[in-house]
């Protein structure tokens, strides 16, 4: 029996799940993660505050999340509070949550790609029509042609990225101010993604500074990524208090487990520790684009954890093969002639590095694939 | 600002977010919980297994939660392997990938009410036309009429709740086969939700039994009631294979954490102390029954962990104001008449009984409310 003899939904049958290739390599460098594994004092922490919750595990957890909603005001600043903070099972589930209220049947939603394809996937799962806009060659959001997008199309929702995946492009204030108003014209919601802005180079303004101003503005984030907690699956968001209103309507009740918010909470309370592993992923990212570049291969500039970069010859899939002969994994996100490439370590971006010498050598002797 | 000036979708402008009051009591009898905390050798064992998880938590977590559903499949027996099991954070997220899949915009589900109100709710966000069916007077469901309702409104997806929340009321599995048979027969799938089937009565069988003859069953369970799990979210279904790789299309990519893997295969090592406090629940719910009963109250013969019965004179708000006051939190489910209490331990059940009789008497002195 094939799943498409049941009866699912029509606009389904073309889909293939999300998802990369699953390999156990020894240089993991596919899904953005932090190569820093958490601090012992956090892991003793940790073992601590679940402990804690254990103990009463057969009640229901906190269904509001207050005291986790509270942590991530504090640290996000921007003079938000717990009214303005949602958290969920990754921020796919919180952008989940955002298609559901404000999406649907009848409804559409817009991105400019490539961007994180999840947007997309999530819009179509909760059957809200998906409108592909475009980015510019390289790799930025022309302000103007968005503003013309949003009017024609007249979208319920906004997608911008900021700092882009699998690009690594982040976005100018200016940029994001000229989407926002034009969706508000238009009546739209606008979600800017900040998964990545921790990772952000110096001077790289975020949308929270826009929150006051805008109520049908939301700013996502994950605890994922720069605080090295992807295991736990915490993504949040900040917004006007009517916004999270909004989201109860549709939330799962009880959706993050006592264990999830002990966990995050106890990583917000190791933040300096956390983030202190940033500045040594960041410098690993902008060496391998001064050596991306310095092989004379295109390379995009990154404000994220990650470098999205164009392969010799433009075959993207012999490359990452021979890439992975060498137990390196990075990924194919299906663009033609781009690979992503998280930074690692510092050995483990070595890997790389040597091991895309090597397959380039290979390249040029083979004279093809 | 309101949430309702916001452009949410207009068909949950009416909707207000699910849940029980969240009131600190000295007795929560209103949520089905467990009234038994987990061991003090599961919390050892989770303190272990959750410091083992935490220090690879930068990390994804398996993104198919191969071994939890193996073990999964080891718990519920007859026959199921890896492949027939999936979980998710609750079973309300369960339902909510089954809605996704098989429901959505222009399609319909069915179910016989009143029952576990999720099933609507979650029909409702997903876009899923909601048909309600009904039970009999004693909450019983009529097999024949049953089948006349699919066969007249030809479902997608049919929902079935035994024992049912909030009635207690199992299910003859001849119901089951006759309801499952005219789903078969319109192409519908059925999903059998049996969150409390660990309490019910010996010699009640589960629609698990069914699996290997219909590829279109789909039997929901959860670890929140008899596994004492409520605060670590984890909800399961048994099916046929290629029901589960249907579910791969909607279901968020890492959806379940490491942590919440973790938890849940390591309760499953302590099926038997967790499991063991299912009889002293049960005779606290036979309990209930009788001395309600033996005080004339009308009282639903019950296969889960609590009891639903009718409050004299017909106002229920009146009567849970008045047991709130003595410190116990029962559910008022919305149904004229009827109130919901769960099983406690036996000081809590005592608590409940002598709340109740005192304000009985309450209410019979004053004449009214």
């Amino acid at each position: 029996m094939d799943y498409r003899d049941l009866p699912i939904r029509d606009d389904l049958r073309e889909l293939t799940p999300y998802g990369a290739p699953q390999i156990d390599v020894p240089y993991p460098l596919n899904t953005n993660e932090n190569p820093y594994g958490p601090p012992p004092e956090l892991v003793a922490d940790l073992a601590q505050a679940i402990t804690e919750a254990a103990t009463t595990l057969n009640r229901y957890p906190d269904r509001d999340a207050t005291d986790l909603r509270k942590d991530l005001a504090d640290y996000l600043d921007h003079g938000l509070t717990v009214e303005n903070l949602w958290a969920a099972n990754g921020s796919n589930e919180v952008l989940q949550q955002i298609l559901q209220v404000f999406g649907g049947p009848g409804r559409s939603a817009i991105g400019f790609e490539p961007s994180y394809s999840m947007h997309r996937l999530i819009a179509l799962a909760t059957a809200t029509e998906w409108i592909s806009g475009l980015r510019e060659g390289d790799y930025t959001l022309d302000a103007a042609k968005a503003v013309r997008a949003i009017e024609r199309h007249q979208p319920n929702i906004v997608f911008l990225t900021s700092p882009n995946n699998p690009t690594g492009t982040a976005m100018e204030l200016d940029v994001i101010r000229a989407v926002v108003k034009a969706a508000d014209e238009v009546g739209a919601m606008v979600v800017v993604d900040e998964a990545y802005f921790e990772f952000a180079r110096p001077g790289t303004p975020s949308a929270l500074t826009l929150l006051p101003e805008h109520p049908r503005l939301i700013v996502t984030r994950t605890m994922s990524k720069a605080f090295a907690m992807a295991g736990a699956r915490v993504g949040y968001l900040a917004a006007d208090p009517a916004v999270i209103d909004a989201l109860l309507l549709v939330r799962l009740p009880y959706h993050l487990s006592a264990l999830t918010q002990a966990a995050a909470r106890t990583a917000l309370k190791h933040v300096k520790a956390l983030l202190g592993t940033v500045d040594a992923v960041k410098a690993q990212r902008d060496r391998i684009v001064a050596e991306l570049a310095a092989l004379g291969l295109p390379v995009v500039p990154s404000d994220a954890n990650f470098v999205f970069f164009g392969v010799p010859g433009g075959d993207q899939k012999a490359l990452w093969h021979k890439i992975l002969g060498h137990g390196v994994l990075i990924r194919d996100v299906g663009i033609p002639g781009m690979l992503r490439v998280t930074a690692g370590t510092e050995s483990e971006t070595t890997a790389f590095l040597d091991a895309l010498k090597e397959s380039l050598a290979v390249v040029d002797v083979d004279g093809e694939s």
